[in-house]
């Protein structure tokens, strides 16, 4: 398949590229970069030094018509929806990377991100890109809204239990802690080294935008209303996310129920990893461990204390709460096994 | 005031070594190690070259007895419960860093810390170090029991709110970040360096032993039962502590009436600010901001969504943490000036 | 191949594992640990949950040879002396990543690590596993000892330039920067995280035994004998190195004659990268750039205020400075292309 | 003494403000910046919330003249050039932070800094503001120029051994190691913290213009020419720096030789520390052990292997590389004690 990816300089755009270049089954026809145009992408993205020669090209339709089959569209928040609906009209796939077309619900655009959404007869038909909760609308979608990166970690380490209906709804607490990558390729004082190295900064401790789709996923489990109280934290790291998240049991279970639901939720699935073990330094889910990988750890523990169920949900947040994600809804267009050009196992220690 | 350190050799004792260094109103007489005795502190301690040429001594009360006049006890938890009372017996007054005397309930050191407490009578004399909620009873006490370090970022956090008696005192979720400090001065697997460094690890979710005595005073402080969902998480930064509280709202508040109840229950604390600007990276609090000095941070943000309040707490785990908690009893205790010794305010950045 | 790894727990033990797991032409069939025997392997090294159920099993000759055509031996230094003679004498073939078979002269044992060979006469027949420099003659070798992490990026940098002979060969410095991995897997007080984080420690500024195999390289390349002053600093990261060489030039060359030294002799090598770009961030090699590669980035720049040419080469520590170079050692040896099973780029940012 | 910062809002600036405000022999009468003029100095320097209600000012020459003795110039180089004279002329005394009153030949501007100085008659009476080697000029100097960070840490490393005369004077290496702060508070791509963290950057391999008053200072100290091999490392910190000096001796010195230069080039000097162990985790300069005070570690190894003495030099980059050493220069033109306001022993472990 012949694939292009609008918006190529940035850490999503970059490593949706180094997954592609090593994809069998994929071809990667043109990268586009406004900044950048007519230069290596190995100037940008060093990691790719050797590994190919191809050039960042300027913005062009017909070019992306004549090549390519399907685009990846990594571009800011509220380009996409410009764009997106003319990549569809001459006949291409896309899967795209913004929060543009994530939401169901027009209104939501205006109550998260303050902004009208142009073109509503799309939400309905694109597939929210979650693998696991949507993977057989994607197969032949046309659009497929990757989801963001806090909202990945959040939704899967709650949607076992939400579903499983033995959870106060209104009482989730999802405390998230996010590498510096997450705000970008552009430097800014918050991911200044001085300022950013070292602290714990509540960047966004209410009203973070992630919540709607959080909430929108969710809700889409079960029949009761969930709200999430959702705060993000950023630590001195460059990638990953923790989602702390907890909930309130409304059910007397044991380790072992909870242990079942969550098995038989995600049996099967490829990226989803139940970690809890009973000793070691990372018995349960930690960000280090899912570095450069596209898995998602998931595990918890029961605080008989305050009847609590503490949830972790850990990922690479450019790969699984981004290009990861995004190869995996492509693996899953073309037919073929999830895990193709997605087989890192990450490192140890890193 | 002849003041002796027992215990000097960690990362505890060396802080309240340098302090008492600089304290006009104090000799360090001794500085005890067994492991070190014979050898100069600023082996261990090496921001202290050139301060002082003092030399760790080994523990002997007939010495203690001579030479001090209160002592700090900085020794691992389950130490402190036997050499205390001798210490009080030769008519010294202490200090103690260990949690072995901050409980109350002699019951709590079984639930929590899995063995009996052989001196309980000890328990109901001892006062709890926290300055801002016990300064009378420790102007003349004999024992004074310094809070833990993530125990006294969330009860600064909580109480002026858990007094104010406008939330849900059982559906408190406390969710802290430490530095690697707090682990001590003893390599373990936990704190070497490439496992430690980049990532986030939940090092202990549930049952977290400080939950005690965060309950224990925050029950001092209301009628009502108050439990505390308490998890903590290991960051890669060597100092600091940020506790975020959520708690929700039983009450309808405004912003100012937040603010109101937290100034109220602060005005005059020397070392409590409240931070909660309109703009700037650390319009919150951020522990990268204390670092270095005895602050407690306080700040909160309102989430309609939940009507959840989010509280911040920062502090530096070995000074508000520890030492320059200690430091701030004993300077009550002299009735001098609180800051006395504790006037520095950081660096910017660090 | 049926490959076996004897010390598998460690760093370099772990990475061997991925690694050897995903070869296409290799069956891992035993990894030993005397510490951990019994225990999976993704119990120690996290990343690998999910890839395997292999289990550390005790060391045991006759299952050995009964078990591996190859054998990796990753055991401490002064270790693998003893054992290696044993495994060649049952007919395996060996990739020792200790430093006991790198030295050819038994002397330098004793100079540089204090002790005395007990087996001289394997010295001769080793060879030095920098596929660079000996690939002809590591091809049907039965023992090849993989170089040490700093010996390998100072000799990569160094080679073609000693070669040309064109620099004072008696005024090389090389100043090394290395992460905390290359200290191995077991806490130090020199590893511990509240210690080694945010600091530059100069932990081997003479004396490193690397300079051993540094010169015993070069001086197979030239002449007149060489002297390498080197020293190691640890630096905040947890894997990689960069040696910076500063050489004093004898003859005057211009930036394009000094590149045409470098591309010649490493002409068709697939893992050493030329990298000194007009511009960019990373237009010199930085080991932020080859993490989780086996790739060595080698730059220059020439500084005509004092004739010094600074040379700078970065690598993994634990990929190209051992493990990836064991295995690019292991893919000469089975005769197929190089890069097998070290395809992996790196990651931006990381 | 009433005293004023000029560009008060950067990293430099804000610790001379710190230091000054709790400088006993001082007012802090006014702080200027241009962007930051009618906010209140702790917005940009959080670490002074409740320390100074003082806000920014914007600059004006004729408020200088009448609210300040002396100023602080914390302005990037090549602005103080047109400033300082000016408030020369009004009577004020100057300690100017930046470059262009650093060096005494006015074609070195040319050489290094590539502009033409326009007020060359102010090169000659300018002191270079290292106290160490200009105690006596700086008393009643008009302008003093305080040494750029690296320089420092070098020249304060190398002086004592080239005045000596044991060393070979053109084959000296300089490699410095430098945390994130030294580049400035505005965000740049090459202090974002994706791509600044756990990397090393060689980011000014040659001609590094501090080399020119390194020189320009050393050739003070000796009859043959000296010339210095620099080149700057960006590590993963954010303050301080290590430089690490390579130098082959020209005689056969022992190390109490080398030891008794440094005792006795040093004695007396508040502020360098000859930091030489034979022993412990510090036994030779770290940054991380200066970190927060005005204080220079240096240290020393011999190398018999090359002849060649290793000297480290670590700093504080923003204190005794630029607001500390200003400071220190303020209490000589003061006539008291060089350590006022300077006490800070730093932290252990930060």
């Amino acid at each position: 398949m012949r694939v292009g990816i609008i918006g190529g300089s940035g850490y999503v755009g970059g490593e949706l590229l180094r997954l592609l270049l090593f994809h069998p089954h994929v071809e990667v026809t043109m990268v586009t970069s406004r900044k950048y145009a007519g230069e290596f992408v190995f100037g940008v993205h060093p990691n790719l030094r050797g590994a190919t020669r191809l050039k960042f090209l300027p913005l062009n339709l017909s070019d992306i018509a004549k090549n390519c089959d399907l685009v990846f569209t990594a571009m800011p928040h509220g380009s996409s929806v410009n764009l997106v609906p003319k990549l569809l009209e001459i006949g291409l796939r896309v899967i795209d990377m913004s929060a543009d077309f994530r939401l169901k619900n027009p209104d939501d655009y205006v109550k998260w991100y303050g902004w009208k959404h142009v073109h509503p007869e799309l939400l309905k038909e694109a597939v929210y890109g979650s693998t696991e909760l949507h993977r057989q609308e994607m197969k032949n979608a046309r659009l497929i809204a990757c989801p963001g990166c806090m909202a990945v970690a959040t939704i899967l380490g709650l949607a076992p239990i939400v579903k499983a209906g033995v959870i106060e709804k209104d009482r989730i607490v999802a405390d998230a802690k996010i590498g510096s990558s997450g705000a970008g390729s552009a430097p800014t004082i918050g991911s200044h080294h001085p300022e950013r190295f070292g602290g714990v900064r509540p960047y966004k401790s209410v009203g973070h935008r992630h919540t709607a789709e959080i909430e929108q996923e969710l809700n889409l489990l079960t029949n009761e209303p969930v709200t999430v109280s959702f705060s993000a934290h950023a630590v001195n790291m460059v990638r990953g996310i923790l989602s702390t998240i907890h909930v309130f049991l409304t059910k007397s279970l044991t380790d072992k129920d909870v242990w079942k639901i969550y098995r038989s939720f995600y049996q099967g699935e490829p990226f989803v990893r139940l970690v809890r073990y009973k000793k070691g330094l990372y018995r349960l889910p930690d960000p280090k461990v899912v570095m450069g990988t596209n898995f998602c750890d998931v595990g918890f523990e029961f605080d008989p204390h305050t009847n609590r169920l503490v949830i972790l949900s850990a990922i690479d947040n450019i790969l699984k709460g981004a290009s990861g994600q995004g190869i995996q809804c492509l693996n899953v267009v073309l037919g073929i096994d999830e895990k193709t050009a997605l087989e890192s196992m990450g490192f140890h220690p890193m």
